[in-house]
């Protein structure tokens, strides 16, 4: 069994009302795979993605030491990495794009090393969608689950190849907006009903502060967001809410509904470490009985016992 | 026991982006006292306010047909009810006052009926937090539990009288943005510690579409609204929850905390139930049954197991 990764491994610049950062590294490849491998066993992580040669190799060794497997990332030595550079307004619900360099991402093409073949669980992190058509494409075996995020972006430039791409995946993770987007319709009900009849027989909304919502045929389930102090960066929150909920269910190897709800859970938890500190640097420093005290808070936080008649 | 209710009891016209509304029955008092009576047994919500000669009979009827006594119901023949006009906007989340007629309300002193004088349960719905306290003051006996609506009119125009009246009362129910402007600190957890030091014991923060949070000394309890297709009318929803909430104490004479997080489900429950008509219509027709069949879709919403070792 193993679990692949492909998304951007990138730098970041971020200003927060708390703060401003240099270039950090970011990315969507990046978060999935570290919180991820918090659930997987060593090197069952693995990662597909593009770097350029300036992208600190003991990044690269970090990624390695918390147990992702980085054969499938590409380094292109004269080439620069992906960089966005981004400010969030005081809400921190709301933020500006100030740069995007795409660099070596603008012609990425993914290589799925031999050793990546015996993927079972397969996320496709955000990245054009014919990208993500390609890894699917390239894979000789169809995942036992493919799980999808995507972005409003792709809905204004690539409609059609995010329609194909859509039909090829089980879990589709998006934002609220973008759900409303994609399907045109206010209610998160009705947007969700559109959207699972584009492809996917799972969507999962993500609403940041206000939690995220499960949906699989007539069946729904919630999932609070941590009601936290501050949130210090909200930057990879959903990529490693996405990288919880797929290493939840890769490291049980259940993927019914109800084993979907605990990884919502976990998602959730891994999600609330990150906005604690800038990019990655929670996720980094995470020792593994945090995970388990942090579910412990959410199982308080929306337990209660009603006997019904 | 009993159950008294003060508050709005008044003229809505309202506008939605699915329609309008002529002249409709409406105010805190209203919704309140209709959504506690499904809880306590007949007359024993009791209703204290203020209607001109222009309010229907027929409505008054019917509250009390739903099992409220309208005894503290004052009629001012010679003059008309409150009327407020509002138009929602196309997210449902916010909207603009048009009209605010005050009428009686503008000199309302509220009168205690003898047979009120066994209230256990007081419920302040949204008025100037002097006749608030006024009703505090007015009863002989200090209820059980005192719960307290307010609105941010109240923190611009009667910061002095909130900040007495919150002294007194034992839990208080706003929404997002007014614990915000109270407490001046966008975050909600931070929040909650500086209203829960102005004087109530338990806050609760009412997010609409987003659920509700139970604050208690350092436990908080989370709720999910519950996701509808269509949310047709929000006005009095807020009230409803309160209503609910405060009806389901009072009916099993229990405030503890694991008990409060039960209300809080009943309370949203019936708030899911307000949303679907406009004003109070849905409200009228609610049949007993249906109350359990909707407490069991939020359990069904967010119940999930997970064992921790």
């Amino acid at each position: 069994m193993s679990l692949v990764v492909v998304g951007s491994v990138a730098f970041d610049e971020l200003e927060t009302p708390f703060g401003k950062t240099d270039r950090i590294i970011g990315g969507s490849g990046t978060f999935i795979s570290l919180s991820a491998a918090n659930f997987t066993k060593k090197n069952k992580t693995k990662l597909i993605g593009v770097v350029g040669g300036d992208f600190p190799k003991d990044k690269i060794a970090m990624l390695q030491s918390k147990g992702v497997d980085t054969e499938g990332l590409q380094i292109k030595e004269n080439e620069k990495s992906f960089f966005w550079k981004g400010k969030y307004h005081n809400d921190m619900n709301s933020r500006d794009t100030l740069v995007t360099e795409l660099n070596v991402l603008g012609d990425f093409d993914p290589v799925i090393p031999d050793s990546y073949q015996d993927c079972e669980y397969l996320i496709l992190g955000n990245l054009a969608p014919s990208v993500q058509k390609t890894v699917i494409d390239r894979l000789k075996k169809r995942p036992k689950l493919v799980v999808m995020d995507t972005m409003n972006f792709w809905m204004d430039v690539a409609w059609d190849d995010l329609m194909q791409t859509l039909k090829l995946v089980d879990v589709l993770t998006i934002n609220d907006e973008e759900a409303r987007q994609l399907s045109k319709e206010y209610s998160l009900v009705k947007a969700s009903k559109k959207i699972l009849a584009m492809g996917p027989k799972v969507l999962v909304i993500k609403k940041g502060e206000h939690g995220a919502l499960l949906f699989k045929e007539d069946q729904v389930f919630f999932a609070p967001a941590l009601p936290l102090e501050e949130v210090f960066d909200p930057t990879g929150a959903g990529d490693t809410f996405a990288g919880g909920f797929i290493g939840y269910l890769a490291s049980t190897g259940n993927i019914d509904f109800s084993n979907m709800k605990r990884a919502i859970i976990y998602g959730s938890a891994m999600a609330s470490f990150c906005v604690e500190k800038f990019g990655t640097e929670r996720l980094e420093e995470l020792e593994e009985d945090e995970l388990d005290e942090r579910v412990q808070e959410f199982i308080d936080l929306v337990q209660f016992e009603i006997k019904l008649s």
